[in-house]
């Protein structure tokens, strides 16, 4: 029990829990808030203990030193000690420590986002991974096209930090098609558009600079960005599918400078909003005068599931020679995700510096993988499998729809015509606990506020296209189940810690 | 000219300099040594083009902005920019500002330890990456093989934070098997030892933290550590192949407590020393009294050359828990490179807490090379393909051995029985002189301060068992012309900057 692994530190959790800006424990920096100091720590401690991030059986640190590391008082330590004992989430010896538990009856932590392995599934519905299954046979001829190719690359070290020339290529031409001329030298291979996101942040924002985000964006993107310690500067987005206000983007831009701008353009996660021309060329625009670099994520591009008439034109054609737009796309949403095949396109400089830096990051990409990738783009199985795919997202889509309608008529949302989510407003509950209690009736969904920042969209949840029929029908019940859990469990606004109703 | 990317703030190139500890820029921070500031300056900024860590045609800098950022005088600067005008590294405009650039004549720049692409080698003997190509039939069988089970996969959503539970099981037996009881619950499959690293880094050793690390070490692991705002705490390996210096390692973890050590106990790159049992029961118990976590890399463990008797015991068999030794292994070296597949052996709960965090890392590894790596481990493929590796690299270190004896008698090193590197004394030279001069007589090796903290090592250079027959004489051949080129070019010692002769 006294080694390290069972031990947080009082500095490393103080960390923690101000990287964890959807847990009330962020509270503690902000004034104003009406929840006591102590219910924002105790809260911000049990989320980090049901997340996972925190592992059950922890040593919490002495309450002096945490009090320390957090600029707060022993007695504010003190209370919210004895708030998680009182809870479960905490077990004390006198004279020895305080260590993390969870209540009787519990389930074991997990981590809303991340997906459960197949064996340990059991009746667990999973609707944390906006992913599908393998478009199926193209993933199984892919390979077999792959193999083929791989003894050109057998003999080699097999080291391609840039990614494999002729991938390079093939994605450089895709962008040519859609009218935006590209090179090969402006195309870097990633490991998934995560890899991608991760070089990027390295090359362009260090610790403490600001980067602007859609409000709400990309969880595990949002994530990534506080754990490199950048300041993340959020911009809301239009209600109702309307794409970005480009008033308060120019605003941002102008006043924060930050020196990056993420967004994601097409069918945008979580809303599925799309971003129409004028505003695309609105935001590069700001963007040039600001001197910030925008990052255009594509990884929903491919998944257009309405034919609404023209396309909006690639982020990209706005700034053909990617200085001031640098964009990311991958094979992960719109073919699979077990694949791990991602890009990214800017100016040959910017890609130079990306795959220098390489060599002490990842290193490269599979070889197999990548002429997977290339066999599909080159022979053209691309369009056949994203095809099967935008019919499967579409079903899935239709059938959760029904289903919401049907359990859970006051849900709010607007229902997109791309990308693999949904985003609900959830009827004035709280999403992080219907999420909480989905996970003791056997649904599993991320809440609102991993997709915002400083806890925003607490009474959100996001619902990814991924089931349908029987599964879709249970997997809401079981949500509406949680919901009235919630609703009839919750006290009086004032008396509740951060994660309560909403107004 | 004037977009961003092609300018380097002041802050960035300070941190850039700073970051590039091999170069003479640290010296900034170091009273005591006898090259001037300037020249010391100029060097570095020289380096960072050169590694194509600024490109080319970058604008620098404004003297007076650059000058605060390092802390040094404006006439400092003025005089390094003079200098790297007077060596055409820089091109000024009066009033406009100044841009990097490379002499006429002089190659593109590269970065030693980044291998070339296939179709831009031309008759460039790249010896800076210490990998083989694929042992076939393996690669091409293992790929197959794992094309029959992908059906089983390619119905989920693909995302295997922890990895497939098969190759999981399969490496926690290798472990078990190697004397050390593991269960599958402690192993994480990583994206290549590298994305082991990244996740170990950011788990225990947060910005600012000290790391102990073997110097020489494993240059990449250093750059990334570096990166992540880690202090690195030198510590010394004994002379000639003799492990490590058990009393500087107690007193190190006892006088500097650092949050993690990172060891190379087999064939440890690049010097190829193997630790033996006495030496690795100290260093566990060592770091078990300062707290400190020991990250023991294997990835070239596989690659013993040489039957010298009984193997010393994995460092994890003093630590079987898994609390104090965490092991990290990798299938790049010992199998291919271009597969990107490696492994965490750990406590159960540092596993999940790691597991937990890549949601905003990498996700997960490619399915495919998962499939194809537990083939080969399950299905007895793992011996023959090692057992092939080994013979190339043991037929490689022997050419390469006998190509120095002919060519450079003069420089020094011991033979070691293992690994893929000779660490190689150039006979009083500057290492990052020959490294310069190699590019230009066509070949690529990395110098000796990449592999130290502080600008050590700058008389080694590092060899790779790669090459046999004629590429290996020829190779030589040319490391011999460069090392000729320094000798005649070098003047007196206080003339030069920091890659001068050393004493």
């Amino acid at each position: 029990m006294a080694e390290w692994t069972s031990a947080v530190g009082a500095v490393q959790l103080a960390r923690l829990l101000r990287s964890q800006e959807s847990a009330g424990a962020v509270a503690l920096d902000r004034p104003g808030r009406r929840v006591p100091a102590y219910r924002s720590l105790a809260d911000g401690v049990r989320l980090l203990v049901l997340e996972g991030r925190i592992p059950v059986a922890t040593r919490l640190p002495a309450e002096r030193e945490l009090a320390s590391a957090l600029g707060v008082s022993r007695t504010t330590i003190a209370a919210a000690y004895e708030h998680l004992r009182a809870a479960g989430f905490l077990e004390s010896r006198r004279g020895a420590g305080s260590w993390t538990s969870v209540p009787a009856g519990h389930p074991l932590p997990t981590r809303g986002l991340e997906p459960l392995p197949p064996d340990a599934t059991g009746s667990m519905i999973d609707l944390g991974c906006a992913a599908l299954p393998a478009p199926e046979p193209w993933l199984t001829r892919a390979m077999h096209g792959a193999l083929e190719q791989l003894p050109l690359y057998a003999h080699t070290h097999g080291d391609y930090p840039a990614g494999l020339p002729g991938l390079r290529t093939a994605i450089a031409e895709r962008y040519t098609a859609r009218g935006v001329p590209t090179m090969s030298e402006q195309i870097m291979i990633t490991t998934g558009a995560m890899g991608a996101m991760i070089a990027l942040c390295r090359l362009f924002a260090g610790r403490g600079e600001r980067i602007a985000v859609d409000s709400p964006s990309y969880a595990n993107i949002l994530q990534l960005m506080r754990e490199d310690g950048a300041r993340l500067v959020p911009v809301a987005m239009g209600e109702g599918l309307t794409g970005w206000d480009v008033e308060t983007w120019r605003h941002t831009l102008r006043d924060a400078a930050p020196r990056l701008a993420y967004v994601i353009p097409d069918y945008h996660n979580p809303t599925g909003a799309l971003a129409d021309d004028d505003q695309r060329r609105a935001l590069v625009d700001a963007a040039r005068r600001a001197g910030t670099v925008v990052v255009a994520d594509e990884t929903m591009s491919e998944l257009r599931l309405d034919d609404t008439g023209e396309r909006p034109r690639p982020m990209a054609s706005y700034d053909p020679a990617g200085s001031t737009v640098v964009t990311v796309g991958s094979a992960s949403k719109a073919f699979w995700a077990g694949l791990r095949i991602g890009w990214v396109r800017a100016a040959p400089e910017v890609i130079r510096s990306l795959v220098s830096a390489r060599a002490y990051a990842d290193l490269g990409s599979p070889v197999v993988e990548q002429l997977a990738t290339t066999w599909l783009l080159e022979g053209g199985g691309w369009a056949a499998a994203t095809g099967l795919r935008r019919s499967q997202a579409r079903a899935n889509r239709d059938a959760i729809v029904a289903a919401l309608q049907r359990h859970l008529p006051d849900w709010e949302y607007t229902v997109p015509h791309g990308g693999l989510t949904l985003w609900v407003r959830t009827g004035g509950l709280s999403g992080s606990r219907i999420a909480e209690a989905g996970e003791r009736v056997g649904v599993r969904i991320p809440s609102g506020p991993r997709f915002g920042v400083g806890g925003a969209f607490e009474g959100y949840v996001r619902l990814p296209f991924t089931v349908t029929g029987a599964v879709a029908e249970e997997a809401v019940g079981r949500l509406a189940a949680a919901a009235r859990a919630v609703a009839e469990g919750a006290g009086p606004v004032a008396a509740e810690p951060a994660g309560a109703f909403i107004a």
